[in-house]
């Protein structure tokens, strides 16, 4: 019962030290973290046969099993997450903007971490490292809140991590994991505002929801995918078959795969599109006319248009013009990923303009919105949100400012 | 019961257009709502004497008679508040970022309006008029939740509003009121996530923590500020009384005044400093020691430390060091507004990385904590949470972004 508020003090307490912390003191802490990892790995991995072996007695699904299984080549990964995130740039320090008014106050804002963010997530035991290293690099305290079928490896994880700290410039109630997982406790830690500044849910669309209807801290929400490409009447074939095939094979399971393609009925090669798709084993679903034309082609539904697939299946329709796609995105689309293919400028305007989408693509790959790929090393995840941060989201999505002001006894006199 | 949907559903598709405007035609806009204020006066002040009869005879308080009451030079400062938005920079097509990556993506970031904005506020009518042309100069589409008592001033402020947009670029559904104002559709009005895209709550702390506790549309959050100085040992001493009595008296009715002060033991004009304040007229309340030294100051309880008065009454109190200062606003402070009045640049450093809030100030008035006097020309309200906008929020606070990357056929190889 007090757990939950026994660890959100001690994290609050930490976060005070945190703040006060060099880069190289935190990128020292995050080496002591992934040697620890590298050392523990018979116990971590023991933890984890624990979980593993209750998962097949509660006869976890194959998936769920896999997410939750760690072995060697894991924990490389994750102890190579750990060194990368201590090689990136820390934002925190940033002098963002600097002015002086008129009456001579001069006006500071710069970056500075965000203080005890929450994270709430799935099976992967991954995350409870990944996290915690993004976390402690900005100078934030962490409070884990991971499944209950990982238990076992998150304490393991955690207790190593902690023993790590104990040599370093971070307090080790800089972490801490909540081992409390009922459903009720998670329900009091989505309204600790007293505790938390944000909470970052990572994991599957029910998750996400649970947080978001539940929690009156704020949350950096990140969620469905359903994007769309539309081929335009002047768009390349070749340029259009390669980009469709990426976005929808590349990765299907992820959210910036493509779920819907929009084409403009006087694009000349949507036969040989929708063949290539057929022939690399997409399931298409697509208009009346589509259907009608393409014996492979099955007709869809109108769930299929509001449908995220996560998998090798396609919505395709025929659109007369860009202000179709438009509108049918406007109706459909979840505002993540949007592209254009198209050799007419004025359309690639008019559909930046027009779309309201975290990213928008002219001739290029859906697949391309994530952190990585835009150039920001790590990635907290990408935010579907409006506020705070949009689409893709590094190491600075994770900090917050403050405005220093630096005067010799200005008073307000209006 | 259908009013909230149907409003919420023009609203959208009202801020499509809305978005696609250029400044010129939301300034153009914005005068057309200046010039039909002033010609309409006669109505809007009629309608609020409907108000102000039935505010009186359900016995309202002359201070919310006051906030409800409509005058002619009210309104002429209505009108100038929308001439004044209208000659702001435009935030929107702002270009924030640019680079290009190694596989020849061009990825640009613009700033671009929320969408629909949940303006939810108390009884001053001037509200209406001002949160609709701060989202219009944005691009915004705003829904009004005025309360009951100012129902006939808004509808007919709106009515105002609606008529002058009809011969404009921005559509009249680019403003609603929603006249239901009972609780149970402002509830709903709090989760309405497909439509509304942030909740912005002006008024008393009441209103702020039910819209924060029950929304789960995203907020912008203004809310307390139990502010501090602390008065170091090297204190300038008429540095010190002026910046505290400007601080306590120039407005004490506001977010950024100082609620205590935290004198450094060894400042040797601490009793000069009381004194002029208790000559002023503040009611003092201090420590055991002040309290013992000084007979005008009673002691403070427990209470007192977490206080945000509001009004002419201090709390004072003797500290040790900057660190004591430091812890003490650590506990009972809000993260709005601390300052340290001293000679010494090490506590300053120490004070500022040490203190977490929206804007610190060395050797300065708390009360410089606004939107125009930071130089954002208007001011939505003084953010008290940390995502998306800290501190003061001028326009660029109900704004986003959309990243807008140019490719040449790029997919994504890994």
């Amino acid at each position: 019962m007090n757990e939950l508020l026994e660890k959100a003090e001690r994290l609050k307490t930490a976060a005070h030290t945190l703040a006060m912390l060099s880069t190289e003191e935190k990128n020292a802490a995050l080496e002591q973290i992934a040697q620890a990892i590298d050392r523990e790995r018979a116990v971590i991995l023991a933890a984890n046969e624990n979980d593993m072996a209750a998962g097949r007695a509660q006869g976890l699904s194959p998936a769920l099993l896999d997410r939750l299984q760690l072995t060697n080549e894991r924990i490389d990964q994750i102890i190579g997450g750990v060194r990368q995130v201590a090689s990136l740039p820390d934002p925190v320090g940033e002098i963002v903007a600097e002015w002086t008014r008129p009456n001579g106050l001069r006006i500071q804002t710069v970056r500075v971490p965000l203080g005890v963010i929450g994270m709430v997530y799935e099976a992967r035991p991954n995350v409870t490292v990944d996290a915690a290293s993004l976390c402690l690099k900005t100078g934030n305290a962490v409070l884990l809140r991971g499944s209950s079928s990982a238990l076992h490896s998150n304490k393991a994880l955690v207790a190593v991590m902690k023993e790590a700290l104990r040599t370093t410039a971070i307090p080790e109630t800089a972490i801490e994991l909540l081992e409390d997982t009922s459903r009720e406790t998670a329900q009091r830690m989505f309204r600790l505002n007293d505790y938390l500044d944000v909470l970052i849910p990572r994991g599957g669309a029910g998750l996400i929801r649970s947080v978001v209807e539940n929690a009156t801290v704020p949350v950096l929400e990140t969620g469905v995918g359903n994007c769309h490409i539309f081929i335009d009447e002047s768009a390349e074939r070749s340029m259009a078959v390669d980009i469709v095939v990426n976005a929808k094979l590349q990765r299907p399971s992820v959210c910036n795969a493509v779920e819907t393609v929009l084409i403009h009925e006087q694009w000349p090669h949507a036969g040989e599109l929708l063949e290539a798709l057929h022939a690399r084993g997409v399931e298409l679903r697509g208009d009346r006319r589509l259907a009608a034309m393409h014996p492979f082609v099955n007709e869809a539904t109108e769930e299929d248009w509001h449908t995220e697939y996560l998998a090798p299946i396609l919505a395709v329709k025929l659109v007369a013009d860009v202000d179709e796609a438009i509108e049918h995105i406007r109706r459909y689309g979840t505002k993540h990923s949007e592209a254009i293919i198209t050799e007419n400028e004025a359309h690639v305007r008019r559909f930046f303009q027009a779309v309201d989408a975290a990213v928008l693509y002219h001739n290029a790959s859906t697949r391309f919105t994530d952190g990585e790929q835009f150039g920001y090393g790590a990635e907290i995840g990408i935010s579907t949100q409006k506020l705070h941060a949009r689409g893709p989201m590094g190491l600075v999505a994770i900090t917050t400012t403050k405005s220093l002001v630096y005067g010799t006894g200005q008073i307000r006199t209006v």
